[in-house]
């Protein structure tokens, strides 16, 4: 068997809209197709830029909607053609993930898997890089890895992974056990996780073989680990993957990958975490676009935007400008102000989890067009 | 001579920017050709209304800058041509009264002249008919008569005229003498002045003689009152108009008829005041517009513009809204969202006055375009 890095392939499931960084996000336009940092690339460019270096451009795979192929293919030049999964419609990350691993392991039965969203924000790549090699190792050594993030704030916007025991892993020194997976906490429990030191942020990034993977699945999810194989099987043949997918897809449980997999398997003790020293955010309101555009220093003001023109007098927080317009601010602190040629939102940091609410509403009332 | 009213003629200076209420109002849509209550008329359109019942379509001057012909036209179309005069460029208010009554005087040596901002807002025509006419009444007994408004909360934003006794005028039985005028006070001195019960606000209203008036005006400013007397012989004759405008309007001096003419009459025991009971604002900033359309409850929204879409959850204070794209607001207050197809405005209440420094800072940086 080849080392294990070399058996390495990343997924990077590129599904979500980002409904809380509406009406910068759009589902025409969704979160991973932004440059959320200035940086000149968007997410998820930078992804597979941090990916490209561990395994090569031909071992990276990516999951994403019809819709979005030709904006993927032209952010990703150097994706090859067998590698971009096309999703029918959105399943959730079960589906992007299992369904990778499955087409994968035909590929090589031995395939370890590292599984990273398509929009977060991650810099410190060597950090980055290390902490994956650790849970590569993990993963051959028969664990599903997940990478936890060290808490620098009490955040309350993040799911926790209580650390337990090391592990002892050859060529993963920090990997731990699992005790459990804890949901969103509120402030005082935050506190209360990052006093005690041992609870890790939950990043989503999971690394596994394959094989590993799809047999947690099946342990609790039968029917849709049967279906996703059967899929797979049919996948890398182009006379058999459209009756599959027509047949398969409409039947494919919409479950997160935490729920499917990662609990149970944390429950059944065969889930690591590797802490990450890296920074990481993902993004998820336009409260931590501020903070991660600022430094998170609370009376600056981020200004996001090419073709931004913006004249701010007392004002901190954000604005998002896409249109060419000049956009003034007098005295509002901790603003939000994203500025679209068909849509406007202001809202405060404070209130920035309630975006998606506008989202829901304007579903409701049938404005298709605005998300 | 003919009554009183019968010799009575309303001038409208139509003029200022109303540079605090920008990006709503630019150099070419000022303040006056906006509808800021939703009425449906722009201001001017709605004083045009509010003044014809007195004396006639006939008996209203427009006072205006070339820019606006057409537009002031097309509000008008009762204004007769010989009653709209065109200023060459801004002059401040002495300038655009006075040269009114130097022109109507000629035409009629007894007409009694009142001038009415184009940009304020009233209500309660039947009270201000009634304060207009006791007015001309103390104007036909020589007084220069300013109609002050009586105070419903200690504002700070207004000046204000003190009043002394009685003045026992035949058919303006509430004319009363002025002490004099009060520049605009901080809170503690308004509150005192709403309580005193003695004060008015300075509506600037001001009806009087046009003889009267310029013979006032004689006494502070006896060469700008000279060069308006020659600019008004020449004007009604089109051989001679343009030749003295262009002469004559660059040496004009920019003061305001409160300086040059209202203060020094009030000291000089020249100044009668009406107090008029009806509703009036002059829309100074967009805290007054937000005040104005939500009947001063604090807690509502306002949304101006005649294809606003707004989506609010828990928000107050005032959307005025000239593009067609949505915008949402999520718990602001007091906020005050001003969108224009090339600018957007941000601020509250509380710092519209400031919206003022916006517009000097366009100015510097040459912005012209969005002025």
């Amino acid at each position: 068997m080849k080392p294990a890095l070399d058996r390495f392939f990343s997924v990077i499931p590129a599904g979500g809209v980002g409904s809380r960084l509406w009406p910068l996000s759009r589902a025409d336009a969704p979160k991973f197709l932004h440059d959320l940092t200035g940086s000149g690339s968007t997410l998820l460019r930078a992804t597979w830029d941090r990916l490209a270096p561990i395994g090569g451009d031909q071992r990276i795979m990516v999951v994403t909607g019809r819709a979005h192929r030709a904006a993927v293919e032209s952010q990703l030049p150097g994706l090859a053609d067998e590698n971009i999964v096309l999703e029918a419609d959105p399943r959730e990350s079960t589906v992007a993930i299992a369904l990778a691993a499955a087409i994968l392991v035909r590929r090589d039965p031995d395939v370890i898997i590292g599984s990273f969203a398509a929009d977060h924000v991650i810099s410190g790549d060597r950090l980055f890089r290390s902490a994956v090699s650790e849970a590569v190792h993990a993963a051959d050594a028969g664990y599903i890895a997940a990478i936890g993030i060290t808490p620098t704030e009490p955040a309350v916007g993040f799911g926790y992974i209580k650390v337990a025991e090391e592990l002892n892993i050859t060529d993963a020194p920090s990997a731990h056990a699992v005790e459990c997976f804890v949901e969103k906490p509120d402030l005082a429990r935050a506190q209360e996780y990052l006093a005690d030191g041992g609870y890790l942020w939950n990043a989503a990034m999971f690394i596994t073989r394959a094989d590993v993977l799809l047999e947690e699945l099946g342990r609790t999810e039968p029917e849709l680990r049967a279906a996703i194989v059967e899929l797979a099987a049919a996948w890398d043949d182009p006379a058999t993957r459209g009756p599959a997918v027509d047949r398969i897809w409409p039947t494919l449980k919409k479950i997160a990958i935490d729920y499917s997999v990662a609990e149970p398997a944390a429950a059944a003790g065969r889930l690591a975490v590797i802490p990450g020293a890296f920074k990481w955010d993902d993004v998820g309101d336009f409260a931590s676009l501020a903070k991660l555009n600022t430094g998170g220093a609370g009376g600056d003001l981020a200004i996001l935007g090419e073709n931004a023109r913006v004249l701010a007098d007392a004002s901190s927080g954000i604005v998002v400008s896409e249109t060419d317009r000049v956009i003034s601010l007098i005295g509002v602190k901790n603003i939000v102000v994203v500025d679209t040629p068909d849509a406007l939102l202001v809202t405060t940091s404070e209130h920035a989890q309630r975006v998606k609410s506008v989202v829901d509403a304007l579903k409701i009332s049938g404005r298709n067009d605005l998300l």
